[in-house]
């Protein structure tokens, strides 16, 4: 029995890595056809979350049958709530790089934002890429190290974020409406992006070490 | 054991009565301060973030507890795990709240949007209000039919939200660059905490009827 339960845990996490891993490829979709204004990945991001979406549920699915079947405790129980958890924040990630490339699809053949801010939201979207690659390994490795540098990571897209509102509240924002509020949207949807990672992270680590970071 | 699990069952209910209710009260609060420019309630409703974290992860604690303990299968395994999802929603309905707050206590001693938003945020404001108090009754009672008039409300919210943009990017609009900001992400806030809302809805109305409504 304890043997088969361990055989189930190492199946709730494949499919986490894999979920994972498919979040990764839509988010660098995502930023790429943001920064690029290409229609066509654009287009694969917003069909592409989709799957995001079925193989979440379908994770959740596995996690409820195995509660049911092997009433877990104690540690074991933790790590199959964490899973539902990590499921439900992947899922929210996938939704944030779709809601990228529903700006870029929106905007094209024209770039969503200004040539003022595309330094900026080029640092953004490398960072995001960065920080779900990294999310990939660490539920692959369960390396804390990596834990630490997706805070790390987060910590300059929250001041690449700031520094988006300082652009288009500063005198020389030149922008119509239209770019104040694209810009607005983007940056807000690259910043949560990183942190569901983040909160995704905290929950490995505290599976990993037993502290626990809490909910801000 | 069986009689002992209901009781625990009905402790949980009974949490996230309570929660959803400090949800209504702050989602109140923090309209009421965006609206009106009362930095005080802005202040409350802010100070008061921390306490429904805090009331969720006990919550959180006390369904792991249960799960735990009791090792409920079928139905019961369900209502447990969606309380834990439940939880998680309504936390991040205070983070709404208290992100409504935080612009009209940054605008404050002026308000946050110009005139000519000030009816249609007037009305998201009731209509988040209604949401919460609505999704309080549907937790206490399990009426499906509060489920379903949420999920009309939120029609009706996405449509106010969507005629700020119109608005914002109209001819008409005389705004600058701070306004347009501080009403787009006023106005997602707004839209946010009633998806979080018709989310919960749909689990209730789950474990009400059987009906799964998937997430989108």
């Amino acid at each position: 029995m304890r043997e088969v339960f361990q055989q189930e845990l190492r199946e709730v996490q494949e499919r986490l890595i894999e979920i994972a891993s498919l979040v990764a490829t839509s988010i660098e979709n995502a930023t790429t056809a943001f920064n690029e204004s290409n229609v066509g990945l654009a287009e694969t991001v917003i069909a592409d979350d989709d799957k995001i979406d079925a193989a979440a549920l379908e994770l959740d699915e596995l996690a409820i049958n195995i509660l049911a079947r092997q009433q877990p405790v104690a540690r074991d129980l933790r790590i199959v709530v964490s899973a539902l958890r990590i499921s439900a924040s992947l899922e929210r990630m996938g939704d944030m790089a779709e809601h990228i490339a529903q700006l870029a699809r929106y905007r094209f053949p024209d770039k969503v934002v200004p040539k003022s801010l595309r330094g900026t939201f080029s640092k953004l979207g490398t960072l995001d890429v960065e920080i779900a690659r990294k999310l990939v390994e660490l539920l692959r490795t369960e390396d804390v190290r990596l834990a630490e540098e997706i805070r790390n990571d987060d910590d300059r897209i929250d001041a690449l974020h700031l520094s988006v509102f300082d652009k288009v509240l500063g005198e020389t924002w030149k922008g119509a409406a239209v770019d104040t509020v694209d810009a607005t949207l983007a940056s807000r949807y690259h910043e949560r992006f990183a942190d569901h990672a983040v909160s995704i992270a905290k929950k490995v680590q505290y599976l990993a070490t037993g502290e626990w970071a809490a909910a801000e």
